[in-house]
C-alpha cells in the first residue's frame, strides 16, 4: 500500500524513482499538479516551445528544462509561479516519472523504461504541459465528477481534423481531444469551473452531438486512446445510448469535449523528428511540486 | 501636412478625435502601436476574450475595457505593461480612431463614420488586438522591408481554411492571413525578427508554395483583402512571376504567410451576434501609447 502513503510531488517523484512506484499517477499526491513530459534535441526547442505558445488549450506548457541539458531544473512559463515552485531542489526529469518512452529517429525504441539517464545528453531539452486531472478534481468537488472516474476507466481521447496552429517543423498536426459526458443544462457550469484552469487545457472546446461531426470524429464508441465512453449506468456505449434514443431536452447527456495533452506528443512524432526524442509513458506522468490551485485564475 | 506632425501616439488621437485626421494610419506615429478595435454586448466578452486567449498568432489580444461599458480606459493583457501605459488618461475608445463602422443584428449599419459615440451604451465592452506594423518596422530596419511597403500598396489578406479553436459561440471561423514575398535564403532571419514580435502575431505560420496549399488559398495572386501581390519590379502578379519559371534555388521568392488581425473581425461576423458591433474601419487602427519595443521580448 505505498500509494496510500503518497501525499506531496516530492514523495511521488522520489517514489518513482526508487521504482517503489510504477504504476499510472492517476489518484496519486491529490491537489498537485501532474505534467506530460516531452524531451528534445535543442535544435526543435524553438519551434516545439512556439508551437505550444501558438495553441495553449492542447499544448499548455508549464516550463522547460531551465538551461539547453539541464535535468534537473526548469524556467516556469506560469507568470504566477517561479521554476523552482514548480519543481523544487533535488528533482531529475531523467528518473523521477515511473515509467519513461524512447524514440529514436521517430521510431520507438524502448517502452515503459524506469529511467532515461542513458538516453538523455548535454543537447535535451524537456518540456512539462499541463494536464487535465486538475480541472477534473475541481469538476468533482462541485458535484460534476468526470463519468469515467466514477466508473473507474480511463477518459476516451480521439484524434480530430481541427490543425494547430503551425510553428516550424510542426505542421499538419492534428488537436487531439478528451471526452466527458455532461448533461445538457450543466454545461454553463462545466465551463464555468473548467474556465479558471487555462494552464491546463481550461473549458471545453466544443460540446453537443453537432461538435462530434464539427471535429470530424467518426465513431464516439471507439476512440483513439483511453476507454469507450459509457452511460450513466455503465452498461451501454454512450454513444449507442443515444442511437436507441436520445432527447433534446436539459437533462439529455451530450459529449463535451476539451483539449488534450496527447496532442503536442502526437504532433512531435508526426513531424517526423531526427534523433533521439523521449517521453513519460501514458498516464505515468510527473508530478510537481505546485498545486492545482496555484494555477487556477 | 498635418500627418508629418503626428509624432506619437496620443497626437495621432487627438488628430482622429478632431477629425484633422480622417484617413489610414499606415506610417502615422512610426514607432507607436497600433490596434485593432472590436467592441462587443457584454454577454460575448467572456467567449470573445477566451478566443483571443486560445489563438493568440492571429488574435494577440493587448487590452480591454477597464470595466464593462468603460470607453476612456483599458486592462492590459500584456505582462509587461499597464493599462494607463497602452492608452493614457484622456483617451476615449469612441472618437480617437480615424473611422469606425457599425453594425446591427450582424449587418452593416454605418461605414466609416467619425464617432460611436451614439451607439456606445454602458453595456459595451471594447478589445484592442494587435497589428503587424510593429514587426514590418523591425523587418525594414534589418534590410529585409516587406514588398508592399517598398511599392506602396496594401498587405494582400487571403481566407483560408485553418480553422480557429473554437471559444463558445464563436465556431467554425478560420485563418486569415497576410503575405509578404521573401527569398528562401532569407526566411530564418525573417523569422527570427519577427518571432521576437509574439503580442503582434510574430513570426510566420507557414511558408513556400506548398503553404499555399496547406492553408487552402485559392489564388494567391486573387486576396480576399488588401492588394494582388506583386514580384520585386511591381511589373507582373506575384503569382504569375512563379508560373512563369521560379526554381528551387535560395534566390527565388517564396509567399510568407502570417497570422492578420482580420481574422478576429471575421470570427465576429461569422458568429451571427445579436445587438450592436463595432470595430474601427479597416486600415484606420486606434494608436496607442505603447511602443512597439514595448511588446517586443
Amino acid at each position: 500500500m505505498i500509494q496510500t502513503s503518497i501525499i506531496t510531488g516530492q514523495q511521488a517523484r522520489l517514489a518513482s524513482r526508487s521504482n517503489a512506484h510504477t504504476t499510472s499517477t492517476s489518484g496519486l499526491a491529490p491537489g498537485y499538479l501532474q505534467a506530460n513530459l516531452i524531451i528534445l534535441p535543442s535544435r526543435y526547442a524553438s519551434d516545439f516551445r512556439n508551437l505550444c505558445a501558438r495553441n495553449p488549450v492542447p499544448c499548455p506548457l508549464i516550463a522547460e528544462s531551465a538551461t539547453t541539458g539541464c535535468g534537473d531544473a526548469v524556467i516556469s512559463h506560469i507568470n504566477t509561479l517561479r521554476g523552482d515552485e514548480i519543481l523544487g531542489k533535488g528533482s531529475d526529469l531523467r528518473r523521477d516519472a515511473p515509467r519513461y518512452m524512447v524514440y529514436k529517429d521517430s521510431k520507438l525504441e524502448k517502452s515503459h523504461c524506469s529511467d532515461i539517464t542513458e538516453e538523455w545528453t548535454s543537447d535535451h531539452v524537456a518540456f512539462l504541459i499541463g494536464c487535465s486531472y486538475s480541472f477534473e478534481a475541481e469538476l468533482t468537488a462541485a458535484g460534476l465528477p468526470p463519468r469515467q472516474l466514477v466508473l473507474g476507466r480511463n477518459v476516451p481521447m480521439y484524434r480530430t481534423t481541427l490543425r494547430l496552429c503551425p510553428s516550424g517543423v510542426f505542421r499538419g498536426a492534428t488537436y487531439v481531444v478528451s471526452m466527458r459526458p455532461y448533461k445538457r443544462r450543466d454545461i454553463e457550469m462545466v465551463r464555468s469551473i473548467t474556465r479558471r484552469f487555462g494552464a491546463t487545457h481550461g473549458e471545453p472546446l466544443d460540446w453537443g452531438w453537432e461538435a462530434v461531426e464539427r471535429l470530424g470524429i467518426e465513431d464516439i464508441d471507439a476512440p483513439e486512446w483511453g476507454d469507450a465512453p459509457m452511460d450513466g449506468d455503465g452498461k451501454r456505449a454512450f454513444g449507442r445510448a443515444r442511437a436507441e434514443g436520445g432527447g433534446e431536452c436539459e437533462d439529455e447527456e451530450i459529449p463535451v469535449f476539451w483539449g488534450c495533452g496527447v496532442t503536442p506528443q502526437e504532433a512531435v512524432m508526426r513531424a517526423g523528428l531526427e534523433g533521439v526524442v523521449m517521453a513519460h509513458a501514458p498516464g505515468h506522468m510527473l508530478v510537481l511540486d505546485a498545486r492545482d490551485e496555484d494555477i487556477a485564475r
